[in-house]
């Protein structure tokens, strides 16, 4: 392992932190409210920055090994300082649980431990919410954006930030394809926001609803959620864009160099609008009886499927309360997830889809044995070594799923609770079912369970394995 | 495909299920109850299989597509046949509660509609304990063992019907390796039945009982399962023997040859051990307190564990009441299951190692994408080909799962009841947690319920791909 590198670029990071949390501290000065936890941070971050960055490490090779080291590290490295204005400020005085909060906020999973969050002060709750935008496209790649400095070996950084099974560069530079990325980020956000103040939410609630949604992350600013303002304006518009903030932020790229083609020819878009939309009329048929007319049903099961599909987890109506089939759904949609590519997390779409198509060339090949037919996705043949790695990961999921249910059964908490915290967390999703359903929060779960569902959201947005890597001996090991 | 072959093959075998069902028949006699249902349903089989066998087919010529549609359609066709003694005997009115208890029995699954079992006659238990027996080892491979004729064809029958995720000849010939196995089958099934007599059980308990261990069934003739007895010596007896039948069947022949270094080196059978070990202490641990001594808990543990691993699912405490970390290790071990080559279900733990082993390579491999290492099991490199079918396995099981749990979510069900009733059946366990746990049953599920959950105990049992491809209408279509 290249130590000096990876040090050299945490301290950058924590650099960029600092001037992060110059906007919450902005928030601060504008409403009224006390600098110090934020003005605090930002110098204990610049003072930790500068150390780091003191000496220019001489041999700047990156390999995959370090590009997943430092992605590992940089994610607890920020959520440890991210957390530091909560318990600062008194507002979530333990620590533990400020670094649960942060953790959820980063990942843009959206669980929170708040049992009331209407009591936070403007300035954390900019921040707790900014923590979505950021880690939404992914805190590294702006890094790569704003940095002048960036080559080709830091593509590996780039590859374990950005969700999904593959990740192509959109051009030939990486600095570039981040800034495109953050460039189409940060627009469709400002439209949000926009369009969120047109129907008359004041402008607070709008930017950080629209930071919610854009790093379909799922922080609100009220106890009800999106439910606070019942409008169906809202509802459709959120829910509108919760379903763009999955989809791969390439085919937006595409759509502005106009080739509408190689968008409509995305078979992982077709898959995604097709279990959107799937869910959404079981549900509406399903919980008609409940709300009594189709527009209503079709209005909460459209944001709600839209909510969890994309791992945002934002709520308009209690799901909680909901028949056991709806819920079931909501369920497994929780698992497929968005879009690779996109700030949504889960396993995604196109995981998915290669896991059914190559049980179904399994079942064809046992079949006819002698039969050799490649796996075809978008139209053209998949590589054998991605099909592998999307079942390597898919087992190493499963795998530490189980584990983390087994060390949160410790809990004496219900089985529904235990696996859907588990599935919420590690999907990135926020709200599960039982105590921590729409209505409740993870409040109740023990210290050791908020450690372990922190590492699940970590794990879950950084897709397992930088997470992983960090903690095998096999890593800090001379070869 | 050729019909003619496998419309044949399907004759043999009811002629062969007319045969066991002397057994039950002479129960009958024995104990003075009405021999009518079991004689009339031994004359439909006789009948059918006779018209199925009048010509001879030409062309003998099996391939895999040809073995796969053989087992899946044979093992409906025996269940269906099986459950007419039920039906007409009139103690299970209802044809689809008869399907559902006679292909939890074939599957050796033992999850059962009955609200009270011990109101059942002793024909109808005997034959009910049978199929358990008869389904441990796998019908075909019974009838490959006794039919003479017996060529490198009928190789696809045995890889379809003996579980995991590799089947190899013990000796050239497939009809003795069918025999040798029967012959271990058989031979550790009568020193169960002794052991349990000599300990006081009732000659016909101890004979269903060793039906159900040697089967990894798990349908008793008690309300209160193995509980009944409340006996350290039959719990022992029992919960070894249960472990024994979970065992890869090759290593016993390997014994009877005096080659104990194959068994040693079997690395399947040190995780199973493994496995085995840490559950039991972990669990002894946590119902400690529940159970007071040491000795006792130790006792349940163990033999829950052995009953769940193996996939029997005998009780004899109500694990419902255990706490939330033993009810997950439980569930956490039905997915494991046993052996491959044994009577038992679940994923097998050699898939399980492969799963984990492939996925620990994955993360070497992100590390240093150049680095190629080839995944070693029984100290042998495996192949790529195996590998990547264990994953596709491991996808579609999951596929199917969820589906089921989505079908069975229509039944307003609680979620643990839905989750573990398909987990158990899958599986082929029997007793879930919940309205299905060991103190209830499966009377309370709607009969499309029942009928998902049949067609999951049977692709549980049949590892799924001749189940599926039953119903793939791509089979049918001519090439």
């Amino acid at each position: 392992m290249n130590y000096s590198i990876c040090f050299y670029t945490l301290g950058i990071l924590l650099k960029v932190e600092a001037g992060l949390m110059l906007l919450p501290l902005m928030v601060c000065f504008l409403y009224g409210e006390d600098p110090m936890p934020f003005g605090t941070v930002i110098a204990m971050l610049l003072v930790a920055g500068t150390l780091l960055t003191l000496r220019r490490p001489k041999n700047e090779a990156m390999y995959a090994k370090e590009g997943f080291w430092i992605v590992g590290a940089s994610w607890i490295l920020l959520s440890l300082f991210g957390a530091l204005p909560f318990t600062i400020s008194g507002q979530i005085p333990r620590f533990v649980d400020a670094f649960f909060e942060t953790v959820s906020g980063f990942t843009t999973t959206g669980a929170s431990i708040l049992t009331d969050v209407e009591a936070l002060s403007q300035g954390i709750l900019f921040w707790r919410s900014f923590t979505h935008w950021v880690g939404g496209m992914g805190v590294l790649v702006f890094v790569l954006a704003v940095l002048p400095k960036s080559d080709a070996k830091t593509m590996y950084i780039m590859k374990a930030e950005v969700p999904g099974p593959t990740c192509g560069k959109l051009v030939a530079r990486v600095r570039h394809t981040a800034l495109i990325l953050y460039g189409i980020y940060l627009a469709l956000t400002v439209i949000l926001t926009a369009l969120l103040m047109a129907g008359g939410m004041p402008a607070f609630d709008s930017l950080v609803h629209a930071f919610g949604t854009a790093g379909t992350g799922g922080f609100g600013i009220k106890g009800a959620s999106i439910g606070y303002y019942d409008s169906a304006y809202f509802d459709t518009v959120i829910g509108i864009f919760m379903l763009l903030f999955g989809v791969n932020f390439n085919l937006y790229y595409f759509l502005l160099l106009g080739d509408f083609v190689s968008v409509f020819r995305s078979e992982e878009l077709r898959w995604y609008l097709g279990i959107v939309t799937g869910a959404v009329v079981l549900i509406t048929v399903n919980i008609l009886p409940q709300y009594g007319t189709v527009l209503r049903s079709l209005r909460y099961a459209f944001f709600q499927v839209a909510s969890i599909i994309t791992t945002t987890g934002y709520a308009t109506a209690d799901f909680g309360q909901w028949p056991t089939l709806s819920q079931t759904i909501l369920v497994c949609i929780m698992f497929v997830g968005a879009m690779a590519g996109s700030t949504g997390g889960g396993l995604k779409v196109s995981r998915t889809a290669v896991l059914i198509k190559s049980s179904y060339r399994e079942l064809c090949s046992m079949r006819s044995p002698r039969s050799v037919r490649a796996l075809k996705f978008d139209g053209k043949p998949m590589e054998e070594q991605t099909i592998k790695g999307i079942h390597a990961f898919f087992a190493a999921f499963m795998a530490l799923f189980l584990l983390s249910i087994l060390i949160l059964s410790l809990d004496k908490q219900d089985h529904v609770s235990v696996f859907t915290a588990v599935t919420a967390c590690f999907n990135n999703i926020g709200p599960g079912l039982g105590a921590c359903g729409p209505a409740g929060n993870y409040a109740c779960f023990s210290d050791l369970s908020k450690i372990v569902l922190s590492f699940d959201m970590l794990a879950g947005r950084l897709e397992i394995f930088p997470m992983l890597m960090l903690f095998t001996p096999a890593t800090y090991r001379k070869w």
